[in-house]
């Protein structure tokens, strides 16, 4: 019944990041709340990097995404404080304070202008964060400061994540290796629909600002924007991506360059990856569910009628018990409001047709369907047999460890 | 961590129902999925009684629904049969000719037109239902046709619900009191939003049927509309009024007479009684709670808000833990996409003031707000700050007890 100590959908191995030309960083233990454990990261970035960024469209955000929006016009980075513990997110007037004094104690330690320092903070909401504990740890992290290990970066951002989520990919260009690589953290109150949960990432491409923000929304709404945990869309998603420009290559400067749309697909492979991840590590999850929509009247409709049945706790909660309920799939199909005809519709449960034109299909097989659904990666896919949108959502299920962790834990 | 076999939150007694002149009943046992215990209502009316009704906008509708809607127009009602245990819903051919087959049954027992005679199942998705099984049931029903117990009434049409749905109003008009009375059944897939689960409600009113169905949608509006579970919307939502006349009063034909106010009043009493049933028997509920949000730009925003409060799973668990977490308030209020400012925002949870103004409140103390999420009815009041559009919404908490009745059962 209760919550998995380490999800079961945890990766095996951890790869190994290799080190990005202009990112240093440390981290430290602050004791926002976390006892025993680090929980704030400062990375610093090289003379010329520039960074680019997508943040929650949550009407009520955090103190530090209202920073981040602020100081992301300006397209260039020096710094970024990450603290876990406390989201400082509705904390009003000392929440706004509170990232004042971080950029302050991180611009007095660096030298550097308090608008190139890029700020996030995620856990309990409602608290005030008390910065002035950054100031205590700030002369360690800076001494610190070194090219690796990123899994010390992955862990010091986790809140109730059980594990670290790094990923990592490169492109070469006229001979050279450009890296590009990630971190995120995310486990509940995942449903980003509109940016993400917190996510860095990190690459020595040299490209420009306006160019890397142009190649990194379609990126999110393909990764982070495709996941769902449990519906609930976080206050203080961040996605960063910096780019050091150290790699010696000619920069990217428009998307008219070749090399922009190679970079852009490493971009996502590497946001998809971290995606995924977050997924694994859904409050509670046991079972992994990529949700596949095809035939609705266009994409925008696919995507809704998928987020429908990846948010739908009944659909999730038949997955948990192993149950290829498929009434519950057209019972999601029916609420999501969007254009079907049930006498239509079909599903598919991994290959195994399950429904077909409206009713249950001829060879329903069930003891096969029900051996597919004790697998741990499972695909549902309906066909909404009107048009040629489609989309894809992930999902996990809803068990009693997600119940034992939110029924339990002010985050 | 299982489900309670009776909710917490059911009534400590039940109303005894009057027999409502010109409307008689039976129940018994068909044998559709359940073992010994009923699962088939047959009501009769007498000739003049005309019926009103409001449908699921599911665009994945049961058969029975199809058979309701084209059937409300012709407003004439001689009986109703109800069977719990299987929706026929994602049937196809075999759904709509299972519900051609029970309306002929019926019509063929008691001499009516099948266009008079109204079809509502709940149960089961997909699995075809053995209409047949009703011509073994239907001379007993028809031979057992009785103005009472309405209690088995309401235990027939049960599924995962635990306990019986059942309210009942009086008016007096010209000396004579006219009786309105119903049922409702429902515990899971609970967002009616757009109708209601299924309720059937009984009354000797002598009323139009066109000035029935004008009166019962806001009366919905405001009752089974305001109430969510698990806001996933059943394929089968069906709530019917069925008026006999029988009552020797002057016919309510128009709006404009004075009594078709009060009449919309008791009538709105009674679909509220039942809906608030309906969330305390929600699936694994161990809290009822009333969702308030005030001050919002108007009262569509209001009640989208108060939906995304209430659909929240970590609201839900928060409240299950009994922990006042209003950050996790907040996240809904920021999620919805309505119309909010942050820092206008105050919350409170029944008198306590627990945020005000964008943060924590002054005077907020944990141990009384502590105190207060132990009970079993809790409200949750949000203002928005903006405006003055107000709403409400039901809801109860999200508990291992659902995860254990959905994970297991498949209905």
């Amino acid at each position: 019944m209760a919550a998995h100590p380490v999800s079961p959908l945890a990766p095996a191995t951890y790869p190994e990041l290799p080190a990005i030309p202009g990112v240093r960083f440390a981290t430290a233990e602050a004791g926002i709340k976390y006892k025993n454990r680090t929980d704030v990261l400062l990375c610093t970035f090289e003379p010329g990097t520039v960074v680019a960024g997508v943040l929650t469209r949550s009407k009520c955000p955090s103190a530090a995404v209202d920073w981040c929006r602020e100081h992301l016009a300006g397209g260039a980075a020096r710094a970024l404080l990450v603290n876990s513990g406390n989201a400082n997110a509705f904390t009003g007037r000392k929440g706004r304070e509170a990232v004042a004094l971080s950029a302050q104690i991180v611009s007095d330690a660096l030298g550097v202008p308090e608008e190139t320092i890029f700020l996030a903070s995620t856990g309990v909401i409602g608290e005030p964060l008390p910065a002035e504990k950054f100031a205590g740890v700030t002369d360690a992290l800076v001494s610190r400061q070194a090219e690796g290990p990123w899994m010390d970066a992955a862990k010091a951002i986790m809140t109730t994540d059980t594990f670290p989520k790094l990923a990592s990919a490169t492109v070469e260009f006229d001979g050279v290796e450009v890296c590009i690589s990630g971190i995120a953290k995310g486990s509940g109150m995942i449903a980003p629909d509109m940016a993400t949960m917190l996510s860095f990432v990190f690459t020595d491409a040299p490209i420009a600002p306006e160019l890397l923000q142009r190649l990194l929304q379609p990126a999110i709404d393909m990764s982070f924007n495709a996941v769902t945990v449990d519906s609930d869309t976080s206050t203080s998603d961040t996605c960063l991506v910096f780019a050091t420009g150290k790699a010696p290559i000619a920069p990217i400067t428009t998307a008219a360059d070749p090399r922009a749309q190679v970079f852009a697909d490493a971009l996502f492979d590497v946001l998809h990856a971290l995606a995924i991840h977050v997924v694994r590590d859904g409050e509670g999850a046991t079972k992994m569910v990529s949700v596949n929509v095809e035939g609705a009247t266009d994409d925008a409709s696919a995507n809704r009628i998928a987020r429908s049945i990846a948010n739908s706790p009944l659909v999730k909660t038949a997955i948990a018990g192993e149950d290829a309920n498929w009434g519950r799939v057209v019972m999601a199909v029916g609420k999501s409001g969007e254009p079907a005809d049930r006498d239509l519709l079909s599903i598919r449960f991994g290959d195994l047709v399950v429904a077909e034109a409206g009713e249950r299909a001829a060879g329903y097989d069930e003891a096969a369907t029900s051996a597919y659904m004790k697998g741990e990666d499972l695909s549902i896919t309906v066909d909404i047999g009107l048009g040629q949108g489609r989309a894809t959502v992930y999902t996990c299920d809803l068990t009693h460890g997600y119940i034992s962790i939110n029924g339990s834990y002010r985050s």
